[in-house]
Parts: structure tokens; C-alpha cells; sequence
């Protein structure tokens, strides 16, 4: 047998102004939590049906906390096997065979692969990001966003713009710069600039010889970046981007013991102790939008930039011993195009209730596959960037998750109408002939007896006591000639006058 | 401010054939599990984040049961506040306010609303729904489904060809006819047959004088044609269409005790035991599709053609014993355009685990707001039934929910690429360069130094052990093109050979 299938979807352009909306809401705060090397069972959320034993052996009540609120994805997928090809996708919208940052940087007259026999790398662009207004930081930017920019960058090779966040759209950068990974996770040991080369991470000297962790050192400047946030008259975005779970893979001393007391060897109790530093990082974020009264207005989008690390001697695992085991039952692991190098975390929600207009199921996990870089339009639907800012690149193949799990523009997405022009048997509440519009969060209904229009606000009045026809006249006006429109377009039937016979008019107002 | 904001949605048309899947897999069957006039809050399963008062008073196990292995929708409402609009709604994918069927029908030269002082009814349509091959069931029947029709049908007037199932793609009926309601729920009353005019229930001679109730007799009935359905080598489609919770409100004599030793009165125990007699229905059929070995390849659809009967005078409920308090916070019931007129429960889920390629996330619950009439296009696209066989009614806003909800054509919605044309440092499981291609199911991997494809099937195989590039010819030929053609577009760069410098030609097989 053969056939075909094919999608539905729909194309839909919504132009709204502030008379939308009852209470003027501020755009909403996004903050991107981006976690490195975090292979995909390294949470103990699971992003399976079932928990894995590395999700059993991992503890990380933050992200619990978090996954309660919003969505993850249990197919989801980094751009690239390693870092600055996925980052730069996220921030740039476009494919990493596209742009040729296929590979990570740091000089940009070299690089790191490993020698092969007979071949060698292409002419890949080693330099990194190119700077446009249509990156997401600038986007955001132009859109009254307050952007921060905390932890690894990145983003390109030493001594080009895009090293520095400043010049791709950050307003404010902490110890984002060229390198990859950090020198030392210690304070002790100046995060690395106790030593030569490029590892050493910059700006946080108030931390130097300090027992302040590295994760922790990045958590103290946010709560402080979220502090200064919150003092503004501005929506933020914050890209939180920890050194964390990046090898070297030193024992965080917070959490360390915890992992050892659970029977851990050394080795992966260090492993262990990373992930719980990034999800106490997690937690101490929740906290802060918490007191801040920010929590409802604040997305968070947590992920990880490729598949686990797994080409290192493993200490002793529920999986074995061995190399190549820790992100099973995936095959293989950071830098392989198996299971193992590209799966990833992803979580989407909001740090407190939802924000309302852009409900998240809760709790929920869906099984839409997806790639780093859809965080791309997701956050620029989210933040209501117009679209002709936006790079579109066909090739990327890339989707906006918005339209796909949220609430509000499941709403927006089309109108809805019923048309009833009966009078229904029994007596009661309104019991009449009627023609109703929803759009977004209103309702108009047009009751035919009485020739009247009432309108509701279904997101804050579900019971339609409040009727705003008279205080909202210009969203009222608009959904009339909408609604009569569509029935011009069906040619819908109204009830007749009984003195004349005669349909009675479209509903105008 | 004034923003805009726009929704990227995409269009695409996939075709597939059954060399698609490696163990050929039959069509889902499905089941559209329609009860009548049951409101949004009258299951034990809440259609809200909190369970309600009315969701606590009922008891419906097997909807929970049901709504753990899929999705909820909280946004459901039905296209019409009353029955037939909205059935025939459902099975042409047209509006109401397009067809005119726009109140319930029962003979073709009489309406029933309420009379008004100085309106009309329009001349509507009381013949009801317009036989084509675009209906639902005509197309499953033609894509190679049995089309089974048991309980209340209520699609055309009585003497028209609607009036009939049969007519209209059915292959089998039991007990649709043109009326809306049973004469009574019991076998001692045969059902309603024992009195003139037309409301008695047809086609259940074999419970007449018995005790069964009407509920339970449809039950026994849909046991039958499942075991009949089993014996088949055809997939299969059941519209099981209770006739309950309908007025009149009759005590369902299996429910009615529990309900009454909880406290309630005898008009609300007859009236959650109604809905109990339901639940109990739903529990058969899931246990019969288990014994079948039916219940992984069968996706049920569970809703309501309308919002809850308010026009009653009630018992004594959690929120008062006055009328039009049924459906609270939600105002009036079923014939307004109130919110408590259209507000519906809507379950999609499969009978037991997911059927392999449409994964439906378990127990979660969306705000997508969706229409009756959306099934149309859904229970199309799960039974892959053509674009050009469908009624498509650009003024119906009708969408496929399947998309929204659904992981194989999440992923099918857009082909997934990677390309790393680099040999990651550190040695171990394939750190090689490779650009790789997901569609559908499937993964194909192109790895440079060894000039090797792979080719995966993720559903059964995440740990890519099993490499089908021999055994699935076709597949990855068709994927090998797909991913050339790309790396054409994109310019994709390759490694480049060490003895000439030249770059290796695109992946070919």
C-alpha cells in the first residue's frame, strides 16, 4: 500500500497593540540557561518516559523544580556535536554547514582536531560569529531588552569581535571571551590565570584566591546582574551560560561529599558534583526572580550545547567501567554524530506561575524533536521581535517551539466562532440565538434578541461576569467587523423578523 | 508600545511509502468515544491545572486511566452549543454556520427552539448532513478501515439518508438513528420502544424486559464488534457515541448506590451515575482491546458534542442547588453561547502504549485551543487519508491537532542535519567527521575518512548498533539524496584530501 500524508499547518501574521490587553503586561524576562557538556541523562529529570539509572544517579532538585513548570523535550537535539557550532546557531538562527563554524575556535589561524590519515579539515571559518543586527542579543536590544551576558562565551576566536559579547548585542558580560573551558573551577587557583594560555577565565578577580567554585562565582554575579535587572524599567535577557559540566572535571567541594556518601568513586562523584554546582545555580536563580517579584514574567530555557563527554576513562558507573559508556544506551558521545554527541536536555518554562497570555503545560514532556538553534525564533516569538528583523534561513530548517506548546498563541493562532441563531428549548442564562467570536483571550458574542454585543476577557473572567463592551470599545470594534467578515465569507444565516419575514441584519457595531 | 508579532508555522507534504518502515505496521484504529452533553468538569480527570469541585464529585478511573498514556486539552470547546451542528461538524470537517445545519434536527419540516416575541428561526437546515465522499467515515472506509457506528448518531432528520449511518461510511450500525436521546435508559422499558414517537433506541431487541441498561447494552454491543473487528486483517474505526449523559436523567442502577452513600442527593447520584456508566464503558473497551492485543495500535479519542446540562433545576451540588450552576465558574450550560455552552472535555490518547512512529506525550495536558471540528483533520492524518480526498473549509479555521501533539511527525515535519566535517580530539567511539541526516525514524550517517554510510532506525534502535544500510537499500538511498541535495544548497563544506588539497566529493551512495 502507498500513500501520502501531509501536514496542516498555518500561516498567520497578528499584529496587536497595547488595547489588546486589559493590564498592559511588560514583554517578558527570558533567561537562557546554557549548561556545557551536559549529556542527556545527567539530570535526575528524566527526559525518557522512564528514569535511566544515570538519571537515578544524578540529583538535581532545581530542575525538578523547574520541569514542574513547563515542558521538556524528549527529543531534542544540539545543532552540533560540539560547542561553538551549537552556540553560535542558537544566537545566530543559522545552520553551522552553513556558515562553516563547523568546528570550536580559539586562534583563528587553527585548529584542534585530531590529525588523520589521509585527510584534513576543510577551509571552515575558524573566526566565529559574524556580527548582524539580526543576531538574537541585538534583536532583543532593539526591543527594549536589557541583555547579560554570564559565563562561557565562546562565540569566536581570540582577538575577533565576536570574542567579546559586548559586540554581538550584550549590554553587560561577566567572564564570557574566546576560550572554551575554564583553566581551574577554583578560586584558589584565579579560575586559571595563575597560568599561561588562553584558559584563564576573565573578570572575576573579586573571587581570586577565594574557595568561591566557578559555578558559584557566575551565580553570585547573576543574582547580582538580576538585582540591577530589576531596578530597571526594562524586560531582560540573560543568557546564563556555566563553565560547568566542561572538563577539566574537578571536584565542586559543595557537593562532592554528597556523591562519595552515595558510593561514588572519586572520579564520578567530581562528575556529580559539577551537575549539582550547575543545579544549585538553578535553584539560587528560581530564588532570586522569587524575591524580586520576577518569577512570573521570566521564561527559562535550560539546555546543554552537545551530548555528554564520554571519551574519558570512567570511574565505576551503573553502565560499566569503560570509555563510551556514559551516555548509554546512547552509542558514543560529545564530538561523534551518534545518539551519544547530540541528544541533549531541554527544558522551556517559566520560573513562577505562567505568565499569563503564554500559558506552558506543566509538567509536561512532548516528543517534538528539535534542534539548538529553533531556540533562535522561540525566544524571539517569545520576546515579539517582528519578524523582518529576524535571519530566516530555509535551509536551517529551523521552527519556533512557541506555536507548539504555549497557550496563548495556540489561541491567537485562528479565531474561533460559534453560530447558534436558535433560541434553545429550556429557559435560563441566556438561552438565545447568538453568534460568538474568540479571539486571543476575548470573546465577543453577538445575543440576536436583544441586539447586543457583550465582550469578555476569558484569560482573567472565564465566568463572564465583567462585560467590557463599553470599556474596550476598540477591541470590541474589531472583533465585530472580523466576526462579520466571516460571515459575509459563509453567508451565515440570522434569525427572520416575524413581522416581515426578513433575515435580520449582520451584527454591526 | 506597539508590537507585532507573527507566527512561523510551516507547510509541508511528505510522502512515504511502506518502505518507510522496516516491520510494516497497519494503520491505527481508532476510536472516537463520543459522550453527550457532559460538561467540562464532570469527570473525575480535570480539564483545568487544579481539579475542581464538580471534578472531585465524580469518579471516572478509567478516563484517568485513559489520560495518563495521552494528551488533555484544557482550551476544547465544541463548534456548537447543541448536538447535531456539532456532530456533523466533526465527520465533514465543515462550520455550522457554512452547512446551516445550525440546530439539532429530528424531522425535516420542524425545529424545536423556544418561541421568541418578535425573531425567527432562520431557514436553516433541518435535513442535516450532506452526503459526500469527503465525510469521515466514507474516506476511512475507502483508505481500507471498518467503519463502525454504535449509539446515538443524531446526524439527520428522520426520513433522510443522514439518518442512517450507513449511509454515510458506516458499515455497521447499532442503535443510531435520527433522534437525539433514548425514550429510556432501560431494557425494561425497551429502551423507549414501548411508547410512540420517535425517541425509542433502535436495534437492541436482544436487552428488551432485561435489566441491562442502555449504557451497558452499547457496551456489550462495541465488545461484540471489537472481537469481530480482531478477526479481520482490515484497521478499524468506532464511533462509540453513548447516548448517555442525555436527559433523561435516569439512575444507572450500577452507579447510583455509590454515589448516593457519598452524600449526594437523588437527582445528582442519578446524575454521576450517568456519567460512572460511561466511565465503566470506556473501562471495557480498553479491556477488550487488551485481550484483543489491540490496544498498542489503537488511539482513542475521548470527548463531548457540547457543553453541560444547566437548564436543570440541581440537587444539592458543591456550588448550590439553584439552575445554571452546573458547569460553574464557567456561566449557563448547553444551548448558550456562555462559556458553559461550549467548554468540553477532550481526551487523545492510545488504548495502551504508543504506537511505534506516533508517540503522544503521556499524562500532560495542553492549552491549545482547539474545536470539534479539528477531529476531522486529525482522525485524517492519524489514518493517513490524503490531502485531496478531505473537504477542506478555509472558513472553518479547522486545524490537525496531530502535529501539535505528536512526536514521528514532529520529527517527520522537517528533515534534522548535522555536519561536522572535523575528527574531535580525544580518541574512542567514531570521533570522526560526518554529516548526518534524521527523516522520520530514520538516521543516515555519512562518515568521511571511511567514505562509509550508516543508516539507523532510532525508534527501535537509539543505541544505533544495528546498521541497516544493507537490509534498507531504498531508504537510504532516498535519504542519501535528500542530504546531498541539502549539502548542495547549503554549500556544505567537506574535509579536504591531504595529498591534493582538493575537497571530498559530496557523500554519494
Amino acid at each position: 500500500m502507498k500513500y501520502c500524508y501531509s501536514l496542516v499547518l498555518i500561516a498567520l501574521t497578528a499584529c496587536a497593540g497595547p488595547a489588546d490587553s486589559e493590564v498592559e503586561h511588560p514583554l517578558p524576562n527570558v533567561v537562557l540557561f546554557i549548561v556545557d557538556d551536559l549529556g542527556w541523562q545527567d539530570t535526575s529529570v528524566p527526559f525518557t518516559l522512564e528514569a535511566t539509572a544515570y538519571n537515578q544517579w544524578h540529583h538535581t532538585p532545581a530542575l525538578e523544580r523547574l520541569a514542574s513548570r513547563g515542558v521538556r523535550f524528549s527529543n531534542a537535539y544540539s545543532t552540533s556535536p560540539v560547542c561553538t557550532p551549537t552556540r553560535t546557531a542558537i544566537l545566530s538562527g543559522l545552520h553551522p554547514a552553513a556558515t562553516n563554524i563547523t568546528d570550536w575556535t580559539l586562534y583563528a589561524d587553527k585548529d584542534f582536531s585530531r590529525p588523520m590519515d589521509a585527510l584534513q579539515d576543510p577551509q571552515w571559518n575558524k573566526v566565529g560569529l559574524e556580527i548582524s543586527d539580526s543576531l538574537l542579543p541585538r534583536m532583543l536590544q532593539r526591543q527594549g531588552y536589557r541583555t547579560i551576558y554570564i559565563g562561557k562565551a565562546h562565540l569566536g576566536a581570540i582577538g575577533t569581535q565576536a570574542a567579546d559579547p559586548l559586540a554581538i548585542g550584550f549590554e553587560r558580560n561577566i567572564a564570557g571571551h574566546a576560550a572554551g573551558g575554564p583553566g581551574s573551577y577554583y578560586g584558589a587557583d584565579n579560575y586559571g590565570n595563575n597560568k599561561p594560555g588562553p584558559w584563564g577565565v576573565p573578570d572575576l578577580e573579586e573571587f581570586y584566591g577565594s574557595d568561591v567554585f566557578l559555578t558559584e562565582a557566575l551565580t553570585l554575579k547573576a543574582e547580582q546582574e538580576l538585582e540591577l535587572a530589576a531596578q530597571q524599567q526594562q524586560p531582560f535577557f540573560l543568557q546564563m551560560a556555566q563553565y560547568a559540566v566542561h572538563s577539566p572535571i574537578q571536584k565542586d567541594p559543595r557537593f562532592f561529599e554528597y556523591f562519595k556518601n552515595k558510593g561514588l568513586d572519586d572520579k564520578e562523584a567530581a562528575y556529580a558534583s559539577l551537575v549539582a554546582g550547575v543545579d544549585a545555580s538553578m535553584s539560587r536563580i528560581l530564588d532570586k526572580l522569587e524575591e524580586l517579584n520576577l518569577s512570573d514574567n521570566t521564561l527559562i530555557v535550560f539546555c546543554s550545547d552537545n551530548g555528554g563527554l564520554s571519551a574519558h576513562s570512567r570511574g565505576v558507573t551503573p553502565l560499566g567501567t569503560s570509555k563510551d559508556t556514559h551516555n548509554q544506551p546512547l552509542r558514543s558521545g560529545k564530538g561523534s554524530g551518534y545518539e551519544g554527541g547530540i541528544r541533549v536536555p531541554l527544558i522551556l518554562a517559566w520560573a513562577g506561575a505562567s505568565r499569563p497570555g503564554y500559558e506552558l503545560p506543566a509538567d509536561s514532556m512532548l516528543p517534538f524533536a528539535t534542534l539548538s538553534n529553533d531556540l533562535y525564533s522561540t525566544i524571539a516569538d517569545v520576546a515579539q521581535i517582528p519578524r523582518d528583523w529576524r535571519h530566516v534561513d530555509e535551509n536551517a530548517h529551523a521552527v519556533s517551539l512557541w506555536p507548539i506548546i504555549a497557550g496563548k498563541l495556540g489561541v491567537a493562532q485562528r479565531p474561533m466562532v460559534w453560530h447558534y441563531p436558535h433560541k434553545w428549548g429550556p429557559s435560563g442564562d441566556r438561552y438565545e440565538p447568538f453568534t460568538a467570536w474568540r479571539e486571543g483571550d476575548y470573546k465577543l458574542i453577538y445575543w440576536y434578541e436583544a441586539e447586543q454585543f457583550e465582550l469578555y476577557n476569558l484569560q482573567n473572567d472565564i465566568g463572564e461576569s465583567n462585560d467590557l463592551i463599553n470599556s474596550h470599545p476598540e477591541i470590541a470594534q474589531r472583533l465585530a467587523n472580523n466576526l462579520q467578515q466571516w460571515m459575509t465569507a459563509v453567508d451565515a444565516q440570522r434569525p427572520r423578523r416575524k413581522a416581515d419575514g426578513e433575515m435580520l441584519p449582520l451584527p454591526t457595531l
